[in-house]
């Protein structure tokens, strides 16, 4: 279902060799803006893709004129236009039996609170200049949409999953279609670089069970403490979640299924979010445990959505690890945040700028009149 | 001598209680904010320390009503005002023997690329709201001051350290004063962010003999392939340092006798910088491998220079990893750069921001009516 919702393709290697080429001839030694290169790559990847699809002027242009044409490709400087952060929040069934430090109705005191501009992602928000949407996936006590809320309610709250299948695969669909239309009206708008975070006590168990079903590893290097349990709650997380993926065994038999019997309405919509992110061809910049959790369901369903993501933290919890090893990805920072709310995301942004901005406004070696060779 | 040059007193840990209080206030688990908290945390010390000399307004308001009006120093918002990035170059005797990729010529062309705004180094100061300014230390060959360049020159490039010292001991003391007048300046200005980057073909080698001396551990330790030398290139490196110091060990009783031996014009100056920032009680900004050579120096020779030291980028280069090692130091960044010049500075300052915002502007729990567990 996901495969016909949401048509993606990969990014084109068409332009890798003019890329690495104008990079290569900035006047820095070769490579030593690390990290930042291979940003810049990826990129100038996405970004070319898309205006080639858009405009089909880089197509026509390299297709007439050869290699040399191809080059002229990377005149165009690469943009960040109106990034976006999307705060997906939602309540969890499980959160009931004693998997967090928090009850459930602290996502909805924060919902107010990133409602009112107190919460650290609005502080972080601010700062980098993104544009703060907060979209109800389905807490247990909905606010105004006076607020500014985006209300995408598929539920109040998801069921308990060791107890029975948290949502229904018609409820996971609803969640793709109204996260497409969201990141759609967003990039139409003008937005070409996308940020996810997520509020929702409990989410973190939700993510775990969807790890370990989807890569078939053991519940406890999926399990980690969260926002900060203490050994008794962590040993209950992971036995809450091995009974829930024993319960659900025999139809987990799909990333869909898996989401719908484990997952969380954040989840589903965050996991929509990016494929209609890549989609559009646009970057979306991945926070942290839980977003990356559904960036491991989204290449799981459409694999070329991969070309589309940058890793913005790494945490210290294992699971985190592990998930990235599996999607060959190397976060931007590792600051040690474990706040979810998109912080980390927030918080890399400068990094994606300063990669844009290097690729654009650096003198090549010619331009300097240096000897090719620092 | 640089303890009678410069006045550094430790920060004070009077109001870290009252610090550490309100940063747990805010709407987040305890700790969430990881590497930003211990940020903000020194940031706050820092800044207190700063305002209650100057005004000694925190301290009358702390002695005359005890540990309740402690608390309203953090009451006090942080901030960041002129930052302000010195990019110190200068050309090293030993790179005419075959230790890095470039020539020594290379040191002025960049300097030329830094004065039109096309290096790295530009691009991200402009991005992040640095004001940058370029000191000649020494370079080869001078360019113009018309270009903007600041011209505190102890030479025209040290002694190759191998064959004799590199300097004196009269342009070590030279430099420091130079250094401070500078620093002393901008910060009497309005800057209260100060941070250091280096051009210097060579420089690395210097600042790996200088490590080596400093720390007493074998060269191939301290020594690397700097902006990409190769195998021959590398061990050549080696064997000079070595030579270098076994030629003046037995002078090589201080840190600023190391400095006088084996140094390098912008590694002197950089020390003194980082002395006159700690005198002024300013948070100084260190780059890479060169940089925190320079800080290892500051603190050997005053200790608690060290209470305003943030350290912005962990390189790869196992000599870097060491000397943080030895400075007790969790760089905020690893992106793989090695390329100089203040970039991982520049880059950083986006986080020392996100830790001044967080303090200042995250609501408390009481502000938004949250139970206080989340």
């Amino acid at each position: 279902m996901a495969q016909s919702l949401f048509s993606v393709t990969a990014a084109s290697r068409q332009y890798d060799e003019a890329i690495e080429h104008k990079i290569n001839q900035k006047t820095k030694p070769l490579g030593a803006l690390g990290q930042l290169e291979s940003l810049a790559m990826q990129i100038a990847r996405v970004q070319y893709s898309r205006e080639s699809e858009l405009s089909h002027t880089l197509v026509n242009r390299t297709e007439s004129a050869g290699s040399e044409s191809s080059l002229s490709a990377t005149h165009l400087p690469l943009s960040i236009t109106q990034p976006t952060m999307l705060v997906f929040a939602a309540d969890h069934g499980i959160a009931a039996y004693g998997v967090s430090i928090a009850p459930s109705e602290v996502t909805t005191q924060m919902v107010h609170n990133f409602m009112q501009g107190g919460a650290a992602i609005n502080v972080f928000c601010r700062q980098m200049g993104f544009d703060l949407h907060v979209i109800d996936c389905g807490m247990l006590q909905p606010i105004s949409e006076s607020t500014g809320v985006i209300n995408q309610r598929l539920g109040a709250g998801t069921y308990a999953m060791h107890l029975q299948a948290a949502m229904s695969t018609a409820q996971v669909h609803q969640g793709f279609a109204l996260a497409k239309q969201l990141v759609t009206r967003h990039v139409k708008a003008g937005c070409n670089i996308l940020a996810l975070g997520e509020m929702g006590i409990g989410n973190t168990s939700a993510a775990s069970a969807v790890m370990a079903a989807l890569l078939h590893v053991d519940v406890d290097l999926c399990v980690g403490r969260g926002t900060g349990i203490d050994d008794v709650t962590l040993i209950k997380k992971s036995q809450l979640i091995n009974q829930a993926i024993e319960l659900h065994r025999t139809k987990l038999t799909s990333a869909e299924a898996i989401l719908a019997h484990l997952g969380g309405f954040e989840i589903v919509q965050m996991t929509g979010a990016i494929l209609a992110a890549a989609e559009q061809k646009i970057i979306v910049l991945i926070d942290g445990f839980i977003a990356t959790a559904a960036a491991l369901v989204a290449v799981k369903l459409v694999p070329q959505s991969s070309d589309y993501l940058v890793f913005a933290h790494e945490s210290h919890e294992q699971g985190h690890k592990l998930m990235l090893q599996q999607l060959q990805a190397t976060p931007l920072l590792s600051l040690g945040l474990r706040l979810g709310e998109g912080t980390g995301a927030a918080l890399a942004l400068p990094l994606l700028q300063a990669a844009v901005n290097f690729y654009n406004q650096m003198a090549s070696f010619k331009e300097a009149g240096i000897n090719n060779v620092v």
